[in-house]
């Protein structure tokens, strides 16, 4: 097992549901877990999950972020010695955890086992919190980061109405990709709870749109709350004059809420500031999803039980049933069809007004996230 | 009873204390609460406390930020307007929730009253999580917030434990004060785990200090996580070129962490990045404090107890008992002995290496906090 990109808060209830698999089959003698993905097979630094007792499993299980550690790795030329290495140690089954880059590179390595005739079983494993994977109805972290993010709404909200004649601006992760963002709807129960607008990322943002939108909201409460996607631009393709990370995967602002604070106060002359919670957003225990949790778990189980039949090349899927109240059981797509497929929200879903979430989206996303309590207030 | 200044996660526990301490007695027929501080007081916007039923209570108590709203609002000319509203209604008690400005807000009424020749007792009750208040042991709402971001430190730690490659700064709360920040400290279980590093604002910080700390802490563990206070500022005296908000009370950057971020990035060659929970860290109830929580509901009934035995022009003050073990009870000191004065940590707590911290600090905070569970790991 390697992990691959982002952490999350249920990455390692996947590692647990794949070790219990694993374990109770006699098909595998030893579950290898590569110490920060890639480059703990490229250097053969790895535990022996088969090995861990259930107490310290279970610990691991409970703990967000990766207890194996991940990487950002490319395969790059590495690609022979990574078969090398494997075929040394006997492994013939790789389950790599990951996103859409990720499920490529796993598909990159199924590809390369192929054509060195090397018996290589891959099995993806769906971990994002950006829920942007094709193939499934969500992704494990996704639900929990909603959850993190709905909650930090809601309570900056709560300070917010307590101590008014201010815009907040609360920048949330996600990426291209709205389905976070548009999750902290949740958070509201009475007209004018927070958020007070929210912008989905799929679209551009012109700023005078912006502006308006929150020169109502303000004159009508006296206070506004905004949820803004990190990767949201405005009509130039621009993040409004943010400064941008030099990454590899490029093009996300690295402080977004605070430029957007400093713009409201310049042109609206109202008090603003602008919070980034990030990363915490993606590990984060308290605020963990319960049903997130669980599927993690089973999406580790269900890619033990596809490799034991003898499938190759897919990644395990969440597929939510038909029917009254929310029930999800695990299915398998092939790799080639998420490897680089980023899924946004889909169109019918947006051109809402801002703030307004879709019903159908609304639906979708309450039975992961649970529900967001709110707050008794003597307003 | 009035609110002023910024919310904390265990106010409304304070209100709690106030209303069940003069429920019980019979010389207080009436709690008025004002919504929005000073605010609702002019404005006559009041609620009767002691009309709500006991569940609503309880569900009010249970929530962070002021349930009855608070207010930044100074006395100005209003004093004899003030005054004759709390005549009309025949209010002779004034409780006045906050930190070292509002007490003196507070101080500034009964002077008034007095020289008005208006029998008005005024006390006051703490509030502030920058814990920067004399004459009291800790203030209500320090612990939360301390242990909101202890807990974020190494939420935000384990993400940088299980990605490394980076140099991660989480910007904390407390204005001039390192209380906060320092209590980042506990965070830490085994050698190696974050804060790597953690400034005190009480000392001005070299930016070339910064980086050198920064640099060799990456070059050992190839990661780095760097608790920095809101107040911070470098040897010029200023926020590291951050932009600096506008507000009366001046001076705080508005985001040092990526300010820092970016100046490591360039200076460095690193990969950086900065968080900014911001106002989170007051309004967080995941993170409360149990301790804080029980103390805060005790400085209300103190403050009712003092009321009743005549008491006027204090604040009711915590007092850590002597002995093993962590006790305190509550106490009282004079609003003009905490009215404008700011409370820094003890000279003899500064000038450790960065991110030592004393002996004696982390004995004083650990039993406010409680417990900062670590997580388990594979690495």
């Amino acid at each position: 097992m390697a992990h691959s990109g982002g952490p999350t808060a249920v990455i390692n209830a996947s590692l647990l549901g794949l070790v219990e698999e694993a374990t109770r089959r006699t098909c595998f003698r030893t579950v290898y877990g590569a110490r920060f993905g890639l480059e703990g097979i490229l250097k053969q630094d790895f535990v022996d999950l088969t090995a861990l007792d259930r107490a310290r499993l279970m610990r691991v299980a409970q703990a967000p972020s990766s207890a194996l550690g991940t990487s950002r790795r490319e395969i790059g030329a590495e690609g022979d010695r990574l078969l090398e290495i494997l075929r040394a140690l006997d492994i013939h089954c790789l389950f790599y955890t990951g996103g859409n880059g990720s499920m490529g590179a796993a598909s990159q390595i199924a590809a390369l086992a192929r054509a060195a005739d090397f018996e290589l079983q891959v099995i993806g494993i769906p971990k994002t919190i950006d829920n942007d994977l094709a193939e499934t109805d969500h992704t494990p972290g996704y639900a929990s980061a909603a959850r993190f993010f709905a909650c930090a709404v809601r309570d900056i909200g709560a300070d917010n109405r307590a101590l008014p004649g201010q815009v907040q601006f609360v920048e949330v992760l996600g990426r291209n990709a709205g389905w976070i963002v548009a999750a902290t709807a949740l958070a509201r129960h009475r007209p004018d709870d927070p958020p007070h607008l929210i912008y989905l990322p799929e679209r551009p943002l012109p700023l005078d749109r912006l502006l308006g939108d929150v020169e109502r909201v303000y004159s009508r409460l006296g206070r506004c709350v905004v949820a803004v996607c990190e990767g949201q631009l405005d009509e130039h393709g621009q993040p409004f004059g943010a400064d941008v990370r030099g990454n590899a995967r490029g093009g996300l602002a690295m402080n977004l809420a605070h430029r957007l604070a400093s713009l409201v106060t310049a042109r609206l002359k109202l008090k603003a500031r602008g919070e980034k919670p990030g990363l915490l957003g993606r590990v984060n225990r308290a605020a963990r999803s319960a049903v997130d949790w669980k599927e993690a778990r089973l999406c580790g189980r269900a890619a033990v039980r596809a490799a034991a039949r003898g499938v190759s090349g897919a990644m395990v899927t969440l597929v939510r049933r038909e029917g009254p109240g929310y029930r999800a059981s695990t299915g398998l797509a092939a790799l080639e069809r998420i490897a680089g497929v980023e899924r946004l929200l889909p169109e019918r879903w947006l051109d809402r007004q801002a703030g307004e979430m879709h019903t159908e989206f609304l639906e979708y996303v309450a039975p992961l996230v649970g529900e967001i309590e709110s707050y008794e207030d003597l307003g």
